[in-house]
């Protein structure tokens, strides 16, 4: 890999955003969650987050976005800090081949999800935290854990959007109370979709979700809220499963392990080097920001910074 | 990731081999290709080779073995070589979800199979080299590249294990016929799985296989027979699809981009500084080396050489 | 078909019951709804009625069961009365080839079930039934229509098996959930399956739910509550759908059109001649009764009442 | 049901001639065997064969088409009579609820296809009556069979047709080397596969096919070629799977056990007093004729021969 040079890097941020700005093709904003659909398509950030907690960044940057599914990362290193390897009886750690709100694989394989990222295992990770606490507990330590990451308490919930997700939840109930019948939920499912929807309706800027990220880039001085050996293996995962059946897609394009959500953010690991935060609200066909992985695809390119040589 | 001194390194694969050697639980020979199921369980190599050509190793290094789905990796490349991205509307770039030989997804996907390193994936890319040559060209052209990566050119072909995987091909050629079908084979079966059976049957020491992955390698040193961009795209292939549907548990183990072989070898990348090779005939539920997979395991957490942090 | 001397198809029914009490394997009786699991499983009953209103009978014919899945029978003829052919939209016409809860199919065919007696396309039924009415009133209407079939007034739900099926009732509302993500539910998923548990939980006698099948056998003295023409297509479906993944089984060996359910019942229709009820609580690996279906096995061979000749 | 006079019968088939000639959408003719597609979509046939040997028509029902599927009815019903019971061992009773030319379910079950009318399952109980004879031998004893069954020695094999449908069938070579593959074949795929296409290509006129169904009638008068218990179960294989997965369909609209053929051809029984063939090229999205069954519809409708009352 090259050595980077800020200002070098600087650019090559600005020249992105000047890029994806005139892009036509954008994709399509995701249409379930009626709070998101409303969500501007022309917005696009970038923000490059690094070990000593500088953050470069270009476009709508400080402009806060719903997180979604990114939040997953978040509640897997709380879930493995809580039960560690044990929680590994209740999901596995393949990529699925199918779409992230799938059921079939379910049913095929007595109710354990594939991976923490599907929405089946997202929601089994849930569960696991839930275990004994109040969904209010326990968001509260997910915000505490994204705050302490992120260096910055200016995070919240949006209750809007919450709401607003909870009432198309149907899919993800009907996978809750599937593994309810497999044995595999241990609350009941509106208490675990619950807690869900509202981990899910996370609002961050580019910057705050760079920064965040750090604490799985494993350098000196990133914040140390995982061991090693466990963000090896939560970069791992990404990687693999970050992007559900569009995660070869992106290792094949981008090269580092990521976490994208509905709302068009990606969360990206550059390991030892970088943590890299990337916004535009138009998906692909299997829900990846559109825009997102393309100008992630341009940094790896020009920075080296692909894990893969 | 560590500086890794020499003397330690061979330190470390002797401790591996020793440790492998005494391992109890094994698991089983293929047994499906009759030659193969001849093969000694007790049989352990590992070998590693460096840049600058340098290979440290311990065990049976020297001892060929059949690496089987290994050829996938070569067959790739030069496929990739002479066909660019047209490749790609006949092969996907997704893991399969589903064991390395099956047929289902292909009729749920038009024929058009999951990634180049399942069965069916691998047999569209022979079939893609093979166009317009014979079966004794394109081998002879594969042979060569082998020989040219590892700088070595006692590498052949044993046609015994040919004959005899061809014997039980029925899979295979099901795989074949069926892509047939949907308008994505070229060749007649009976050449293309021909050609198939005797890339797989190519015989090669864990010596020879290390300093053969060195041009994926990308540093200086490295045998250069593929640009930087595709070493990269090769290298995110192998580690999303090269361990069919334990690619998840390889990289959440290992962290390298690696491909297995049937007959127990696996070759790893670690970019920018090394290539793998192991050699341990038993294999685990998914079809890959059990111990091969421990010893890489070992040595990627000894060395830090893992690419996820 | 032969003629039927009622002396001899009583003493036929005499006989098919003291050989079923003797039979030593029984099958298993349902376990996953509690009250349904104290079931005695040597109990058996059968029922023969007669257009006349005739019923021949042996064992505990006069013993009230659980009817369950034989339930969806009387509801797909309410929902056809009410919404005639509307129907087909929400549900089709084609066995499955799955478990009576399969929820893939689902999945792969947009949230339309595959027939009205696979769990999924009877919750539809409900669902449809449901609209603008209180289930209270559903219910009341369903009670109605078996009473006037069965002319007995004596027939009732156990409250108790509802409110045990209800707390087990996870991949159901998973069903129900799913096809509400699909635009496939018309009310709450709490108030369909609410509703549906309940109508799994009418308990009729054998001589009772003989009595109730007369509408379907099209003769002179049956009660007239559907139209021959819809008649004929209930009794398709009952044959081709009433038995699950095992209705192929079903037809081979007994020949008729029939309805099980998860308490061991079985209705099974004569065209033209006579209604049948039996009733042994042990199941066989499809969710069908074992003896059950012996027991009409040996019926249609010896009164030639097969439909196939 | 009604009886039946023979002048309105006569009456009521050339009255559905007439109105199936005029039907403007009349289904897509069979394009993937070449020799098929050449057939006039416009041919239109009816024939009903009375157990007394006569028989009523309308249409081109002395011109010879091809009956591609319904030969199934024939060669299984020679397969009984020489395995019996033993041919369960290697295919199934049950609908497959998935297409004629499915590969997946036999992944799913280990080979064992779900009914011998499938292709799948057609060609294993091809590949169970050639076992230790020549495909002539075989392909001379069906021919010997359906003449012995129609009373006409006037009925061949198109030699044109099998060679076109041999050039293009990687389907069923891919389904047999499958089955071959789990252990489910016990001849060269070539050779099984070759008789397969021959005996889908006997051609017979819609009264030669009527007259043949005679066997599967039971009733006085009737060619006695196989026992009437085998005859109830050979017509509840008809009604189950006879028309793939549109077999619910045809009994819910016809309630007749019946084989659909992609020539175009449907042979219906009757149970206990007549044999019918239909003939209209073009088809419907399950591979069945789309005007042959809705003559049939009609005819059922008119007679009341429906066997569902």
């Amino acid at each position: 890999m090259e050595a980077v040079n800020r200002a070098e890097l600087a650019g090559k941020l600005a020249e992105i955003e000047h890029r994806m700005r005139q892009a036509e093709v954008r994709g399509a904003v995701a249409s379930y969650i009626p709070e998101l659909a409303k969500v501007d398509p022309a917005r696009f950030a970038v923000a490059v987050a690094l070990p000593d907690g500088t953050v470069l960044q270009a476009g709508d940057a400080a402009t806060p976005f719903s997180i979604q599914s990114i939040s997953k990362v978040f509640t897997l290193a709380i879930a493995l800090g809580r039960l560690g390897d044990q929680l590994w009886s209740r999901v596995g750690r393949e990529p699925s081949g199918l779409a992230f709100n799938s059921i079939l694989q379910l049913e095929q394989e007595n109710g354990i999800p594939r991976n923490p990222f599907v929405n089946a295992g997202a929601i089994v990770v849930t569960d696991a935290i839930l275990a004994g606490h109040q969904p209010r507990a326990v968001l509260g330590e997910l915000l505490h854990f994204i705050r302490l990451a992120a260096g910055d308490d200016d995070i919240h919930i949006n209750r809007a959007v919450a709401v607003s997700e909870q009432a198309t939840a149907h899919r993800n109930i009907a996978l809750a109370e599937f593994m309810a019948a497999m044995g595999n939920l241990r609350n009941p499912s509106a208490l675990t979709i619950g807690t869900y929807v509202h981990q899910c309706a996370v609002e961050m800027t580019a910057i705050q979700l760079a920064r965040a990220g750090l604490f799985l880039v494993n350098a000196p001085g990133c914040p140390r809220l995982v061991a090693p050996a466990r963000i090896r293996r939560i970069n791992a995962l990404m990687m693999m499963c970050g992007h559900y059946d569009g995660s070869g897609e992106f290792a094949y394009r981008v090269g580092l392990p990521g976490k994208s959500g509905v709302g068009g953010g990606i969360l990206a690991i550059v390991p030892g080097r970088a943590s890299i935060a990337v916004w535009s609200p138009g998906l692909n066909t299997n829900g990846n920001s559109k825009l997102g992985t393309e100008a992630l695809e341009h940094l790896a390119r020009a920075t080296g910074w692909s894990v893969f040589g």
